[in-house]
């Protein structure tokens, strides 16, 4: 039965973020849960804040200049492509692992149960704190939420704090 | 560095109960993280209703009589031997995986924790419940806790509703 697993084609949603923990989150799934001879898609999703933050109020009038929601959108897109190209570096340790990215706007906990559903995955694995230090301060537990809401098993990975370099 | 991980020797906690949902996170441990030439140990832990419980109230009187509570204690003996008697013919078909148990009385919450930290474990798998029914009533959610509280790795395993047979 054991032998089977190998030959099975799983996708696993990996959810990233700025943080440290996202990355050993990672880590540790390609080193604990992929497997060499699998034909296993790793999914990184990277939810990025909702356009409302910075966006307009209402229909008619402007919150910020464009000039400033321009610099904002940038800076946010900046972010992303930094988040997923270390992502990205991480999985070329681990060759032969297919890989595909999917950028969203939203909240976080939104974003990775939808897109979990959506793509049906096996398997969802997130840092305990599941997002960045600024967001979690008002968005709560992603990790706890994801738990609780998504269909599919859930991989919590807490960053050891005595060891950096694991 | 993959082939390196099949070498590698871990030890997994797997939480079980008597629910289904317990039985299928072992299923799904054992396919998806068990690798068949890894060096793996599964240590299945259950955790028996506090002594307490059913015990004396105060160290003078007995709430119940040695009869009742002789009863109680084969009943719950008997429940956990059921248990795991279950557990190990799951682990029956995944052959080549080292398999070790541990009884506790206790809260599963603290059984889980205490057992997880003090054999040190890589992994801990559980149903989303984390404990049958019953228990859920009173002691909340047990995954959240261990999820909180563990400093390893935890992988909530939520059993599908329209699927039974997988």
């Amino acid at each position: 039965m054991a032998s089977e697993v190998a030959e099975k084609e799983r996708k696993i949603l990996v959810a990233v973020d700025e943080g440290e923990e996202s990355s050993y989150a990672l880590s540790w799934c390609l080193s604990n849960i992929v497997n060499e001879n699998s034909k296993d898609t790793l999914v990184l999703v990277y939810a990025r804040p909702p356009r409302a933050v910075y966006s307009t109020l209402d229909g008619s009038g402007y919150l910020f200049s464009s000039d400033i929601l321009a610099s904002m959108e940038k800076y946010s897109h900046e972010v992303a492509e930094c988040v997923l190209e270390k992502a990205h570096r991480i999985c070329k340790d681990f060759n032969a692992i297919k890989v595909e990215t999917k950028v969203e706007h939203g909240d976080p906990r939104d974003v990775i149960c939808q897109v979990a559903e959506k793509l049906n995955v096996d398997l969802v694995v997130m840092g305990s704190h599941g997002y960045g230090l600024i967001k979690r301060a008002f968005l709560g537990s992603v990790s706890h939420h994801c738990a609780q809401n998504l269909k599919c098993p859930v991989l919590i990975v807490k960053k050891p704090k005595s060891n950096d370099g694991n």
